[in-house]
């Protein structure tokens, strides 16, 4: 195992990867700009080195700087936690060159699928279902009636060299389908000179459930489950759930069975997650991230498992130490992200916390770089904290959520914890019947 | 299910109570001394009321006070948390007859279990094992030759008026049993008149392990496994285990089954825990507190089971929603009790927190009623914070503690955390290879 890991992000996710360290033995050292010399991230880790001004693009995204500070405190491996460098394959590339390890996929795989058309072409090789639709072109009305009666309507007809919307039709029934053919191709035409035309279902209720991963350079594949994020706003996840209310054990397994093989014969290693809509049933993939999630906690409570402590042991060459069988999944496990953010105009808050108070007790974990008297800067990510709670069953840990967000002091900034106690209250949220639409209404409707 | 309780307690344990009854949508009724008007219990609590100056006697203990506040507030059942009027018969009696529940045993239990040796002729009447010994008085150095075999050497002979240690001697062999048995009698009859003696296990490197059942009304007992507590310094238990290092699975199977047998034929019901020194695989009962014990939270985390909650439900009469073989022991978990106290001499240090900073993360649950600015008064128990951690092994469970102590900070007053920091930090402690004398061998050797 490695002696010393160099934590290459800030913030929870840098203390996240301390504590996995710190409880393996393994040395820490820390990277910060000036904005974070005081950070909770710098004051726990073993050692720190400053790596440029306040900007990201001068500091975390400073590879000259992270290398260099990788170098002379002797770290062994780097993990990039998730934003910043965690998915930049030329990074994973240097970082390997460098002659550190990468605590992560390959840097093919990482660029594989930080192309979207690759990685959805990738999948589709692999056996892991997209959107349903047709086979590229359609021929001819009668070839869009056959597609749509076997995927279902409704369905979208899309131009083929189309984008933004032009071009695009929605037939509910089969009574809509030549109108919407018809006036989908004429767009085309007008838009894009080129009535060609495609047929994908029209997803109009889906959820974002996701895939966690993880395999090791044996050829071993495991999820742990899914999670479903649908609760976003402006393609920002607030609330995250495990399991998903919608989805059924023998869903899970079958999905699960799919992209496991798939990522198998890929030969993916170490952590990550496929994403995908579902609707009725049916998984389409939209994208895999190829790094550890700010809502894996979720994963974690509902598992069992250390999946930073499974990232760096599958870094370091272990091999899995189960197998599919031996992962069970207890109870329900719900992630509040709290952002230092006004609750209703979503604007940032920075500034100085003047009290930080965590709530306690059972089944409540937070991950949180705050403390008293701590500032949070105004150059990086609002998140904060991270509030997840476990119960036996998701109705407890909705009770327990409440409670929780009651206890919970972040005085001196504005916060989304009221908006966070405004959704755990709803009675539709707490019906688990919502879709990826659910929270932008609902905020709208707060207003 | 109660729509409104009281909690007759203070501190973390009534947090802790409240959070159960917060979580079930039961309405909670704090009672506070003037000592503790700004305490973390009663600024989170629905409601509260006043019952008494500082000194417990003329408030936790103030039986009248209490009874009122749960008349004027309305409340329905009354929960006494530990200490305090916990196992007072009286109390529960009185509870009852003015109308309310008294969420904990009858008060016939209480009192039996309260009366030391009624307990023990209770559990020997249930089959639970007492520390194995002559039936009574020894008729002759013969029948004490032929006890001590079978119960194994080594043995002590005890006077049957006797107290205080005299009259009192081991035998660790066979050839040490005449010298033993003359001296005793000799000693007996100076000090007490009255050379009858008696014969049991002398137990020199005893474990404290005990066993946490749970009983409904309906005759339905489970037990929830067994925690050792063998770290004790003059009686009190400083850290706190599940399972035990100590014990198999197949021991505590039978010791369990004994357990819940016999307390179904008394017929007990609601939360209570059986103490037991354990030594070569042989339990023998002490005895048994009728009430949840201040660390039980390292059995909800193995168990994956709210206590308090189970203490709400079976005193508002519910069955048991489970049964024996549905309750699973999954990894292990350790309690830590922070207390305000030197860490060296154990002087009281009671005053004003300016900072504290809970630990975070997997795996660790904070129960304490501790916040930034609070002062901890000099009249009550010195706890002020319960830190307890979850691994899947007792290696990580050890590893994981070690880091959250090192992230709390109680700033302002001494604590026991670098006392818990340095037991953790031990090769001995951590081979799990402990009796109850380890501690204060433990705490001689730091000063």
């Amino acid at each position: 195992m490695f002696k010393k890991v160099l934590i290459a992000n800030r913030g929870e996710i840098a203390l996240r990867v301390h504590r996995a360290c710190q409880e393996m033995g393994i040395r820490t050292v820390a990277v910060h700009s000036t904005a974070d010399a005081t950070a909770m991230h710098v004051r726990l880790a073993d050692e720190s080195v400053c790596i440029g001004p306040p900007a990201a693009r001068d500091s975390y995204l400073n590879v000259a700087a992270i290398l260099s500070a990788a170098a002379i405190t002797g770290a062994e491996a780097i993990h990039p936690g998730y934003g910043f460098l965690s998915e930049n394959a030329s990074f994973a590339e240097m970082v390997e060159a460098h002659g550190f390890t990468f605590i992560g996929p390959t840097a093919e795989h990482i660029r594989m699928m930080g192309d979207k058309i690759a990685a959805k072409q990738a999948m589709m090789s692999l056996g892991v279902p997209l959107v349903p639709g047709s086979d590229g072109e359609l021929a001819s009305l009668e070839e869009a009636r056959e597609v749509a009666e076997r995927i279902m309507y409704p369905v979208l007809i899309k131009a083929a060299a189309g984008g933004g919307g032009r071009g695009m039709k929605v037939a509910h029934s089969a009574d809509e389908l030549e109108e919407a053919w018809r006036v989908a191709r004429t767009e085309a035409k007008a838009a894009f000179g080129n009535d060609a035309v495609y047929m994908e279902k029209y997803l109009d209720r889906p959820r974002h459930i996701e895939l966690q991963v993880m395999a090791d350079m044996h050829g071993n594949v495991v999820h742990f489950g899914e999670r479903d994020c649908s609760l976003q706003r402006r393609h920002q996840k607030l609330v995250e759930e495990a399991g998903s209310p919608a989805l059924t054990p023998a869903e899970r397994d079958a999905i699960g069975a799919q992209v496991t093989s798939g990522l198998s014969r890929l030969g993916y290693r170490n952590a990550g997650t496929l994403e995908f809509l579902w609707q009725d049933g049916q998984f389409s993939f939209i994208e895999m991230n190829t790094r550890l999630q700010v809502e894996h906690p979720v994963t974690e409570m509902v598992c069992g498992i250390d999946l930073v402590k499974e990232q760096l042991r599958v870094a370091a060459g272990e091999k899995l130490g189960y197998t599919q069988a031996d992962i069970a999944f207890n109870g329900h496990a719900i992630e509040c992200r709290i952002t230092a953010e006004d609750p209703d105009s979503f604007a940032p808050s920075p500034g100085r916390v003047n009290t930080y108070h965590a709530p306690g007790g059972l089944g409540v974990r937070v991950d949180s770089a705050l403390y008293s008297g701590y500032s949070v800067p105004p150059h990086y990510d609002s998140l904060v904290a991270k509030l997840v709670v476990h119960g036996k069953t998701r109705a407890e840990a909705i009770s327990r959520m409440r409670r929780a967000l009651g206890e919970m002091v972040v005085d001196g900034i504005r916060t989304t914890l009221p908006l966070h106690q405004r959704i755990m209250d709803d009675a539709q949220f707490q019906s688990g019947d919502y879709t990826i639409h659910w929270l932008e209404r609902f905020v709208g409707l707060q207003r």
